[in-house]
């Protein structure tokens, strides 16, 4: 559905953090979690006593090939087992646990571990089972809990939806895709010199044909005229063809339409 | 899986973002982009010719009750038509198209949409068909593009992903969840002049015990071992254990455990 259009790439991050299913029922669920790891540029997944083992066939199909491109997915008896050489590990929660433990949205989450990754930490998130979550003893291993803000009267994500909540924050802090930008191909945007001429010659035009019946507002409409066409961020293509539906309108044709 | 855990509820804001979805193929994909909303507390689903009609038992079914939650989706026979009344209308794509047109990320695009929002203005977000897309007419229509950020190597989102993603950004921009909390129940952050006491027992404890055998060193351990037990950021109550700890190795009581 939606992919991207990178002008600016960036090297994965060193010390990406682990991504730790424990006791994952359905193996759609696991397939779902590395496709949306691998949309993150995330690889290494750990499975916590998955209930029908592994390798599991449904979780293949769901992964749409993304296991066959990340190294091979380890599997562990314990959490303990599992977090061994993780400096830091932050739990995944729907609900609050009485727990005096820093609570982190995605994106805190997000920036702290790329914090810990910078500062050559290895890092980890927890998941918990599709219906029961993690335990409170799961919860009490990790230095810090997540939890995704949702609509209160209706907070319904799957094991892959909050996976890919957790990469996609990650993977949007390493990104160097623009927040905002006007790809304009091969044309450049038009300097203001050019633009001026634009309206010079519009307002001429407009003048020519009566359109400033009343002199008093005549510089309200031209500021507005401005504005307008201003805001439109003209390539020099654009205004070459704004040139011609002038002429066109008037049926005159002038050296700046080439 | 992941829930919520609100602190500060605030109102839905008026004038959210109506979601299009054009062209749908699979009911499964439909269930699946209402779901995502309602956890956003979207609810303003619109079709444009559902390959398999409407109502649809497999959206139902893949939607757990979402739609029985929001108003009636409403179907209609063309882009222009589902897009009536909407002041500013964003398009999702894939892949960059030829269009001198303002592109945003999902983050970006929600904060504009939001701003919109509060200036009263209704708007929407348009989904392309399952494999296809959006054709470059129905982009044409639009105002911008919402492109998201992926791993270049793959990029592998269904309608469903691609919906709560951008239904995840707009629901951050208005709720009140702080980035980072330490959740400390019923028991206060501990003040400044109980930790000075802690340390100042603890420090007189080691001192007793000869843990400070290079008198050197001294200054640099104790301000070791506050700075470790200050970024701790105890609770009375745990203050009040500790200090126990403190007494259960050395054997004293204090007036402090109580």
């Amino acid at each position: 559905m939606a992919g991207t259009d990178h002008r600016i790439q960036t090297a994965p991050l060193a010390n990406a953090p682990a991504i730790i299913l424990v006791d994952p029922q359905m193996g759609e669920n696991i397939g779902a979690a590395a496709r949306a790891m691998l949309n993150a540029a995330l690889v290494d997944l750990r499975l916590v006593r998955p209930r029908d083992g592994w390798p599991n066939k449904k979780a293949a199909d769901m992964a749409v090939g993304a296991l066959d491109r990340m190294p091979p997915v380890q599997v562990y008896n314990s959490v303990q087992d599992a977090v061994a050489g993780c400096h830091y590990v932050l739990a995944t929660t729907a609900r609050p646990r009485d727990m005096v433990k820093p609570v982190f949205t995605p994106k805190a989450a997000a920036a702290e571990i790329r914090h810990r990754a910078q500062a050559g930490q290895q890092t980890a998130i927890l998941f918990g089972a599709e219906r029961s979550g993690l335990t409170n003893d799961d919860v009490a291993l990790a230095n810090g809990v997540i939890t995704i803000p949702l609509n209160p009267a209706f907070s319904s994500l799957n094991l892959g939806q909050a996976v890919l909540l957790m990469a996609y924050e990650w993977f949007q802090l390493q990104d160097g895709t623009p927040a905002r930008e006007l790809p304009v191909g091969g044309s450049s945007p038009i300097p203001h010199e050019k633009l001026e001429e634009l309206f010079v010659r519009l307002e001429a035009e407009l003048e020519a044909n009566n359109f400033f019946r009343n002199p008093d507002q005549r510089p309200t409409m031209v500021r507005n005229l401005r504005n307008l066409l201003g805001r439109a961020e003209m390539t020099e293509q654009e205004a070459r063809t704004f040139h011609g539906v002038i002429s066109a309108l008037t049926g005159k044709k002038t050296e700046l339409e080439k």
